[in-house]
């Protein structure tokens, strides 16, 4: 998969199973209890993490936490600059999905039992977008809610033997390209693409979601295996550069 | 899978690979070019296809056409009422992923250059819910689709040898309960389901979404497998069942 | 009123004080306290009460409960498709007016000291739309109510022998046709009535609404008054009808 | 009617069936094509009418004009403040109905083939409520739009010849208090009264609009025909005081 | 200044320094604990005042009251009608700006603590637009906000001795047209404005906004300082008519 | 000024006329024709200009251009979590006041003439706040403006020999702490200030802006003065390190 004649597919010069540049700043914001900077490429993710006791209202009482996201992107985070949502009203139907999708798998990781009654709000800003943005959105996530956690304890806001990080997580996009499975695309390959997918993956190396999309023609059973195979390579990765960052403090 | 221990897991009484009553009604609606009133047991969805001559402005001009779907839930299709979308003034992010889900799943069998410059919007509404709601819907809107796009040939809106249906669509639910993966989830089960999973297939039998999401545990890639292969049971007879409705008319 | 002569101006073949086919299949939904779809000729309504216990905050502690409607419109009801209240984001005032009306045609012959302080909310959702939309939602409404009354009583919500229902209601459309006083309009008379009637009446025969609007000419007292006989020639019919469905269950 | 038992019912002294003092200052705007302060006692309504050239999209090419009409109120107008419209993000059901109302009430007067391709607003903002608000708005609107009809002559953007007012229009409320039915109610016989009915009349006498509403009990035939009456002896002087006012300028 | 060369630059034939026609009508509204209908030449502005016990959650058990406005323009206010914000769905930046101008405004001259846990909400409704509308509508607030204050001290509310009020305030445009500083610019003058400037002074001669905007060519330290001198001569003859005016009672 | 008493007062060591840290990073983001990542001290404000041929429809045909601004601050650039104003589905006053406070202020140096149909939107998303925001977004938005001019002029969009810059802009903030005048306040200083300004000043030290407000006492002529004097001190610096930042390319 890695020979000459379809690393030339790539404008990038990386072979198909080759991710870009992955690079993390831990504590980008002097603000959140939390955050990172993470870069896919150009793909560059402020995310943050809020955390505050308490839980919403459906929640009280139940002793148990509650950790959401919220994803957006700055209105010339891309090449042609977008209206911002705030101006038009309303969030667009993209932007839902990927704020449930992060959400969702943060908290695959999560015990809420013992993060307590407290809230932590992940906010994912996109500064810049060269595909793969809601990857990057989860992978950086998970860093800024890692320190969230570790803020938690040295503030006792949670017990110091607690463990609500069960595992870590990370997600990464795959696609088929000219009938090449290929890892971690960039704008210019997600339009290309046939067949689009993203996968969530524990650092243990389960899937938390799998969203495959055949943009053209349909695809396969065995496509569907190239691709997962792909995408484990690319989180496994990831998953090391989150241990090594987190380490680093 | 299909044993005695594994069936008293449902409580309707299915076999783990076992769809419940489908029924589609086509016609149901006077008023739209194609209509189906389709359940998946109790769960009911109104589809119907409306036809009208152009397309969206950013589509002018290019010689092709333009599929989408709006889906919505009536308030009291549920267990207990929920306010609606109209009077809070904003769609929710699930209504959003859902209606995004039909439309890439229906224009995945459309040729829209065959189309020519027409416009056809699904509408699935729900009219009760019993689990399965979206893929009840997209299997529905085939029908509805079929029947606007035989409308349009018969009154000369597009040619009568123009083919803009290049396949047949269909989705089912899967999941697995308590270790067991199992067919068609209603809504008993699908809160109980650690892995959820929605696949969208072609009458020839090839992926256009998959979409897994651990609920609970994350899952690995052998229950993926076993989620895959019910799937395609669920589909290929939900396939069979498009043809004899097409069929009858 | 009723010889050959005036007969021929309707196209469905009725007599100026004819109601169209009316049918009631009450218990429609499954997951309702009350549920009934009501056909006035093409019209579709799908009625559904919902019955909570609890009052809103304006009422609390009064001892009284509160009713109320919601009416809206499927997109494809009718013969071209119109879009979403909830896509554009907000109700237009025609709901707002019929929503209204709904709701205080019920309250007219609720106790709501013998409903205790619970809430029940009528949802009228127009299936399909051929003419007198409102008067079919008020008249299957009832039909509903009754019911989650019947099973706040078999429930133990409020007492036994509670009598929340003072009466029963329906409501009918007339209109003026070239100068003939007509009953029951469908969509096609509608839009050529100069004088458009909507007369709600208890099952005792007294008016709760009387909304009469010149769309064409003003009208006289004469007029007037040719019209309200006719309605209560339809709304004791209907009155009727309401009646034997309930009976029936 | 008129003796001095039912006379000691109303606070302000009135017999049943006398008008508050009404008032009417024409051209109160100096910047609308006509305008006009209306007082019903106490309720004051700043009427204004906006001329444009053109219609609507869905009307362009016609040939023929546009008149509607938008109500509102200024927050402080009743006893205690309610929330501005504008700063809830939408418009409540009441005012929309009441919008609708006047629209409907001033087209019944216009004949738009006679007004040619222009556009007519008549915006009645309360400054002050007392009960009897929307019929003081289409009274008023009417002297507004008499003198935006008179501008456009003036200003040749009709011809000179050209009749668009085929009749004038006003409107009263009526309603049955304690069994005994009454002419214009303000703010605190509204509130007590049984059943609440306006009526739109032109100024031949004929009805444009009856909106009659069982608050309390459901209200017979005969009642009817007592606020019919009553509605009738005030329309006819407020059609006296509308042409005295034109009269005067 | 004030030589016959620079008074033919006015339309009005004022001279550079002399304020328009100022009227206030107090107690213009019954319903309001406060009001005042106030004219700077065409401009007219109705304000409000309305008290209410209690504040806002955020400010509950600090012992202090609160004091808010909101201004808005009636839709044909101005030259041309301008669509409702209220049916646009949303507030402008101008409307909002301005409104925090004038809670800014009055809170300057307010001691919280002596108003006890009670709120004022000044209205300021713009009924006809001729330039100046906001400074119109701070010097007209303050006189239905000491109005009301008067009223919550007659009413017992607060103490007979308390000093909520510790100054006036009033506030007028200047700018600066064909290189001439003026004062009280109406509609004509301020369009040509090459720097528009709003000042609000209190009665004792300070600051308390000081808003200047270069329209066109920027502005020098001299330009600031005759402009700053003439808002002075203004604002101390509205300090003068507003005491004069609460004098009148 | 700057003697050792009053440089306690500044929790940074700074004296009262000297400014934070400031930081410009040119071409921050690779999509935008123009941006800057600027920094006030802890306040990090994004800037980026983007450029389209054409203007807004009320220009169009009037051969000039149009800039415009939107201002927007993250969730948790500050201490504690703001909701988004997407999600409310509303713009907060302030954020409404800031965008229309930095589209003045470029516009003030732009000739739009010489701009040609062109539009310039400069977005300035705050990603970290502590103080001073509106002033470093516009003194970073100049930065991005001017780039995108340099980007129209390369790429022929606007005459190579066009002059649309007429003079570069820059703004800071000013305050009275405790009776010191003190110039470029963070967060900190700012809930301090009995009087609080920003100041907009251009390259060639006239004034585009001045909005001065009394948080706490109102101030006097001689206060304003001193404040002005530092203002200018400032922005002439902020001046300088502009013209350093884009010669520096």
């Amino acid at each position: 998969m890695t020979n000459s004649e379809t690393a030339i597919l790539r404008a990038d010069g990386r072979t198909p199973d080759q991710l870009r540049d992955i690079s993390i700043t831990r504590g980008w914001s002097k603000q959140a209890e939390g955050s990172a900077l993470i870069e896919f490429g150009n793909t560059r993710v402020l995310c943050t993490a809020s955390l505050t006791a308490g839980v919403p209202r459906w929640l009280k009482g139940e002793g148990t936490g509650w950790v959401t996201a919220e994803y957006a992107m700055l209105p010339r985070a891309t090449n042609t600059r977008n209206s911002r949502e705030s101006v038009k009203g309303r969030i667009g139907g993209r932007t839902h999905e990927i704020s449930r999708l992060i959400g969702r798998s943060l908290r695959s990781i999560i015990d809420t039992k013992a993060l307590g009654e407290n809230t932590i709000v992940l906010d994912c800003d996109v500064l810049q977008a060269d595909g793969g943005t809601r990857t990057a959105a989860i992978t950086g996530a998970y860093v800024a809610l890692a320190d969230a956690v570790a803020y938690a304890k040295e503030n006792q806001l949670i017990a110091k033997n607690a463990q609500p990080l069960i595992d870590t997580v990370s997600a990464i996009s795959v696609g088929i390209i000219e009938g090449v499975p290929m890892l971690d695309l960039p704008y210019v390959e997600d339009v290309r693409a046939e067949t689009d997918m993203n996968v969530v993956v524990t650092g243990s190396g389960k899937f938390v979601e799998v969203q495959g999309t055949a943009e053209g023609a349909p695809f396969d059973r065995d496509e569907l295996n190239q691709l997962l195979d792909l995408a484990l390579i690319g989180t496994s990765q990831l998953a090391q550069i989150q241990r090594e960052t987190l380490g680093a403090k």
